[in-house]
């Protein structure tokens, strides 16, 4: 039997990373619990598989999709195990012991988890090493980041190999921390734009407008350390810190503690309704990814 | 006499904002008041103008660049004063004291201030509303983003047509705030970067990484509100405040509050030494500013 990977959990995010998998050759076998959910798989796979390739129009798209019955016909002959199960953790260990039981011994199993720590996931294993987990940024067979942690380096190593093979950009974590990097990142600056929003500061789209013409696209092509590194000037980050170190500690303490309280989300939503302008989610979505894939063909090659 | 431009000051701000000026037709008069400075104020000029051209090829980039040799000259016959004077309020305001009694009446005076606020630097005017803060995202000629404040709305509403007419896309704050609002959502971004390589949760390439190839990406098409509301699935920022508006806020309690102190800053320096791979400063502006080049080429219309 040829080598496969398993998908473990036919939700949003095991169907996005199917569908990479097959656009970059691979054999997928998935396992979705419920029945009743699997009739609709193949569809959408196949949709999002198409935009794998409006991305990357060279690959040869060669591999295949299985729905299975069961999780043990899904790990059978597999040599990867990407797992996306609901964001529980007593239901994610139940599972890490069903496949330690079944699948071929030592293969990675890499969880998508978005918010819960490699810790607590693996404290019930027999071999607790062999599950890292590898956080996509959603939509992930259209965002590159993968964030990696776990115990055993070389099979991180490998790891990144893998997520490197299927297009993918794997950062490691040297400490595991709730939301990884890219969410902590993200949950900082909306926490400030928020804080905005509720103190009338600008209005919401204002703020998200200020985001996409300034600093994210700044950030699409350098990170936020490079960013003040290049703010220094010709003396680069050791000038920025001596000079403006002091300035941007009062900044932060000027940052706000926002609350999600009534009134709060009341203006958020407001705000998202103009920003909106009548599109709706799905309009905004397909809106979304084809921007993203002609950014990414631009950056080809370019970032930094 | 032919409308023009008045650019006060010709640091890198004012040099930026001149190129861009320059590609877009209008007559610039700029008046840098250290005189050693000058003579190289054209070429540098031209160089920025090049680029402005790349990222608009339809330009027809008729205009013309003159350094005075005093203020009244830079001013006279202006429709528009670009202010980038140092980031100190004493000398602004006897800036604005000049400008008043010699510019033409009424034209507008607007800062490129990223520090300072409006209330502070109006304080002693003859007329305030003639001033409002016009914060550029640097590079001006080559970041969209304008911020906008002040208290006469006709006028910024001229303002912002006024940048529009250079390829600049202009937001407006209801309430001033140090920092407008880019370098706010900046800076608690940075915060938390700083916070995770402190405490050796990721290395500073890895965070910077992480963000260019995950939130940055997002970010140069759709805003942070905006990809909350996406985040919520069909039901939109509505859902998503309802189901992980108290995760988001538990969140929020674990992101970290560093100090920039003596050993955070080596880790910073050290890491950036080594994500720079012995690039210079230049050959890391060069790099940046293909990419942004090519990344706006690739998003003209395509943002959400």
């Amino acid at each position: 039997m040829k080598d496969s990977v398993a998908v473990i959990g036919g939700g949003l995010i095991g169907i996005s990373w199917s569908a990479l998998f097959v656009a970059y050759g691979w054999n997928v076998l998935l396992f979705e619990p419920m029945a009743d959910a699997r009739g609709s798989i193949p569809s959408r796979v196949d949709e999002l598989r198409k935009q794998v390739t409006a991305l990357s129009p060279d690959l040869v798209d060669s591999g295949s999709l299985t729905c299975t019955q069961t999780l043990a016909e899904a790990l059978e002959g597999c040599v990867w195990i990407q797992e996306n199960a609901p964001e529980k953790v007593p239901l994610k260990r139940k599972l890490y012991a069903d496949i330690e039981a079944t699948a071929p011994r030592d293969v990675t199993i890499a969880s998508s988890t978005s918010s819960l720590v490699w810790s607590d996931l693996s404290a019930e294993m027999a071999n607790p090493s062999r599950l890292i987990t590898a956080h996509p940024f959603n939509p992930p067979h259209l965002m590159p980041l993968v964030e990696l942690f776990g115990i055993d380096s070389e099979r991180l190593d490998a790891a990144a190999d893998f997520y490197r093979s299927v297009g993918r950009h794997p950062v490691r974590m040297k400490r595991e921390a709730v939301g990884h990097i890219a969410n902590r990142l993200s949950s900082a600056l909306w926490r400030e734009a928020v804080n905005m929003v509720s103190k009338g500061i600008a209005d919401v789209s204002d703020i998200d407008e200020a985001l996409v013409y300034g600093p994210g696209l700044r950030w699409s092509v350098i990170g936020a350390h490079m960013a003040y590194h290049l703010g220094g000037g010709p003396g680069g980050i050791t000038h920025y810190l001596a000079h403006l170190g002091p300035s941007q500690e009062k900044r932060w303490q000027d940052l706000g503690s926002p609350s999600l309280d009534t009134a709060t989300r009341q203006k958020l939503v407001n705000g998202i309704e103009l920003e909106a302008r009548g599109r709706s989610i799905a309009d905004l979505e397909v809106q979304r990814d084809e921007a993203l894939i002609s950014v990414q063909r631009a950056l080809q090659g370019k970032r930094l």
